[in-house]
């Protein structure tokens, strides 16, 4: 270790993370403690730049103890989850060296430093958009580079799997599959990258975040009680799952929307069929997502081929995914047009890519006001639009995987006192 | 045939039948046009007193054609339903005779002789409180009773199965078991009776009528999606159905309320996973529903045994059974504290049994507003209460079967013009 002296240095890294959405669920646990799914899954990436988590992460001798800040707000790292995280991390470190600086850490030393910790989602926790996901990804993935961890992304993603199943998929970019793996240790439960965000760059993704409540059920919770009272998931996972990986990853290798999109919808479905079917029954969706659901089966009928996929993770948001561009202009306008905003202005009700609302002819709120009903309504007119029951949009992308920031205006930790600044 | 001058006889019979509610769920059809069912099903014959159908049937030779009215408009008969009905009864007819009224009716008469059918619910049509169960029943009840029918309840079931499937449980009081049978012509799908209203006298039952907007999937309709797209509902019918019927019926033989309120909750949630895993999903539940799901929920959890068991059809409609008179009191008293009434009185708000109000001390408005939150919702208070959510409750308990009216007063057709009056 560095010599007395020297004690005032702090090591920083700071790493940008995106959230997943997945396509094919992950729905129950095989070992509680290790975080192993009962069946495979397949995510999407969303593009980092409209929804991600920033995390810097610091050592440094004069740290007294591991600390963390969410949010700006002190939390307690003392859960299995962030310690798994911690003690794996940290039994992968290697020597680092800066001689300018005058930092010489030890293998071994690694074990006696000190973390302090700061991370920031840019969308709201807990509310069913993978916060979790992306912030023990990030952590991970920070950690890692900070103390130079020589493995590849798929045994870091096997660490993160270890703070939030979910997590695994967050470490890859594009279209990503989560291995369930056989071995009781969990080493080969991983993530890999089926796509790169580039092999199917058409896709456009519009979140309706339809609520921010926190939810009722935790997913932890939620899935195990799944596990142990409801039937239908024993057929899900054993006979059900397997089939639609497969299918699954051939409409991406072919970017057959068709496929892609009749998945996605069934496969949503059948995770919120299976929370129902749990005892006491489990609801993350509620009459808001019922509406959209219905809306967007209307308009996928009406054109006879689909031209919007939707999921629901375990909470009432949307994730919509368009065929393409054009499509998504469509869609940005139905959604307008079904949940026009409660207030006077558009700009803190559709955020990430605004350019899709330009595109779409939405530049201020009289566009919005004109806009005519979709001809798949028919018969169904006047028709009561529903002002308030959406939060906002967040228009997106696949996108790509974690990154190191090198900008150190990013970091979210003061590089002289190592707390949040 | 009667002669020329006795042609202006009218020979009319009044019957009641009672809807029925389902515990073990009927969804799927293996054969449309018999009505077959891929799977038994079980249901709670309700007390007609609260819940019926009353249909007149009346036969003459001044009829020009087969005619009928439900809740008082005419309706058309061409439908395949009611001509299955009308056909399977006329060919089981018998002669009658009536010397003092001069009718003397041989068998093959009936084939030319015309029907007017008048019927009336004293509830909403099509808003999931099983209508056409009680429909049919009383239709096909009535009918055989007029054309002098000589075969069991058995029989008369299979046919009142053909004009709508869980008709065939209203032929029945008490505890009825619909076997989905062997045979392709449909002759041994009929009902049979597990054990009579009187058996089991306990029970309590509470409608909470959340909406009585007309659905948007019709159970037909949303039957044969689930059949052609619903990969669980395979699963259901094959596995888990079988054991739940046997469970059922031995927690019914015993009386064994926990028994019957898991099983019963529990179906009525996976029936409606089947629903969601459907595509496109179907929707029957609303928020209004699910909330009431959540209470119960936490009440029967609070008490460590079940007090309540409920189960929602086709609609967004909550049945609630409680486990006795007590219970169903402290059940009443809940739903008021949940659910106020929107206007100021409760005569309209809660119908049926009004007994269980008063035994409740509910005796005016301002004991409702007196009413303290259930001991459940614990931390949750302040509590948002849902004044309008509920259109009304209908207090009512297990019942008897079809029943033949003999007050003349009760037809619904005019005894001269044999018209609705």
């Amino acid at each position: 270790m560095a010599d007395e002296e020297s004690k005032d240095w702090i090591l920083m890294v700071t790493a940008k993370s995106p959230t997943n959405i997945a396509v094919i669920k992950y729905w129950g646990k095989r070992d509680e403690s290790l975080i192993l799914p009962i069946n495979d899954s397949i995510s999407v990436t969303l593009d980092p730049d409209h929804l991600c988590t920033t995390t810097t992460v610091a050592v440094s001798p004069s740290f007294r103890s591991d600390r963390m800040w969410l949010n700006g707000k002190e939390i307690s790292l003392a859960g299995g989850r962030y310690q798994n995280c911690l003690r794996e991390i940290r039994s992968r470190a290697s020597c680092f060296e800066d001689e300018k600086k005058g930092i010489s850490i030890r293998k071994e030393d690694w074990e006696n430093l000190h973390l302090h910790i700061a991370s920031y989602n840019n969308f709201p926790t807990a509310a069913g958009l993978a916060s979790s996901a992306a912030g023990f990804a990030c952590l991970v993935f920070a950690l890692g580079n900070l103390m130079c961890v020589k493995e590849d992304l798929g045994a870091i993603s096997a660490i993160a799997r270890q703070g939030s199943g979910s997590a695994c998929r967050s470490l890859y970019g594009g279209f990503v599959k989560w291995n369930t793996g056989y071995d009781v240790s969990g080493r080969d439960s991983i993530a890999m990258q089926l796509a790169s965000e580039s092999h199917w760059d058409d896709l456009v993704i519009i979140i309706a975040v339809v609520s921010s409540r926190q939810k009722e059920t935790s997913s932890t919770a939620g899935m195990r009680e799944s596990v142990e009272t409801s039937t239908l998931l024993q057929y899900r996972f054993k006979e059900v799952v397997p089939k639609r990986i497969l299918q699954m990853e051939e409409a991406i290798r072919n970017k057959d929307f068709t496929t892609f999109a009749r998945l996605t919808c069934a496969d949503s479905n059948q995770f919120h069929a299976v929370c129902l079917d749990t005892c006491p029954p489990i609801f993350y969706m509620n009459d808001t997502s019922h509406r959209i659901i219905n809306y967007m089966e209307k308009w996928n009928q009406l054109e006879g081929t689909p031209q919007v996929a939707y999921t629901f993770d375990a909470g009432p948001n949307a994730v919509l995914i368009a065929r393409n561009r054009k499509t998504a202009e469509a869609l940005l306008q139905r959604l307008l047009f079904y949940f026009p905003p409660p207030g006077a202005e558009l700009t803190s009700y559709v955020l990430g890519d605004v350019s899709i609302l330009h595109d779409a002819g939405l530049q201020e709120m009289k566009d919005v006001e004109a806009l005519m009903p979709p001809p798949e309504l028919k018969c169904q007119i006047p028709f009561k639009r529903h002002a308030g029951d959406v939060s906002y949009f967040i228009c997106t992308k696949p996108g790509r995987g974690p990154m190191i920031l090198n900008d150190k205006n990013q970091a979210l930790l003061n590089p002289n006192t190592g707390i949040p600044q």
